[in-house]
């Protein structure tokens, strides 16, 4: 469960940032070097490793080395925490409201009498 | 667009804490008072009071003061802006992959033989 809540936690923060989810957007497009994935960021490159070590802690991203390239890749699977989690909040809101609903339905068929209206019975 | 930014940084740091998911699972079932709502969190008011105050800039939770009782509501559309942002991810990188398949079923389809093979023609 603490391992569960853990997850969440960081994939949570790890899109809390725009650069992140900036890299992020990009690798859905495939893999880069981290140079294509940061392009754009205007920041530098050792505030670029933090933000990537933030993704990777959140196994949002993985990292390939070969030689001198490091390699980044989108895990699979990388948004079904998080995603599940929302799905599952707003499952159960909507749900509250279907049965207000239900509710309300069934309070006005009660409502509705069986016999006509005085007015049109004179 | 900052604006934008601005709402998923906020939206998905508030939910990156399980005291703050824990409150909003409590309202997804309905309107709380403050107690109700952190009931088993086991930890300070005022540390309450931070966490909430995090989810009400974040535009998750809305507050209504009745005399002494503060009652929490989960704001409509609440999880509507993270909720889109992760689906639009996986859809992107979903597509990618429809691309791979396309492209493999095609050079399959182009391997195959219009003639009969070497061998069965023999």
């Amino acid at each position: 469960m603490v391992n569960d809540q853990m997850v969440l936690d960081r994939g949570f923060a790890a899109l809390a940032h725009p650069v992140r989810r900036s890299i992020v957007e990009r690798l859905t497009r495939g893999p880069a070097t981290v140079a294509e994935a940061s392009r754009g960021s205007g920041i530098s490159k050792p505030a670029i490793t933090k933000h990537l070590r933030v993704l990777e802690d959140a196994r949002l991203v993985q990292r390939t080395v070969e030689g001198r390239t490091h390699r980044l890749v989108l895990v699979a699977g990388a948004f079904d925490d998080p995603a599940c989690w929302i799905d599952r909040q707003r499952e159960l809101w909507e749900r509250k409201f279907d049965v207000v609903d239900d509710f309300l339905a069934e309070q006005q068929s009660q409502s509705e009498p069986d016999t006509p209206e005085p007015r049109e019975a004179r």
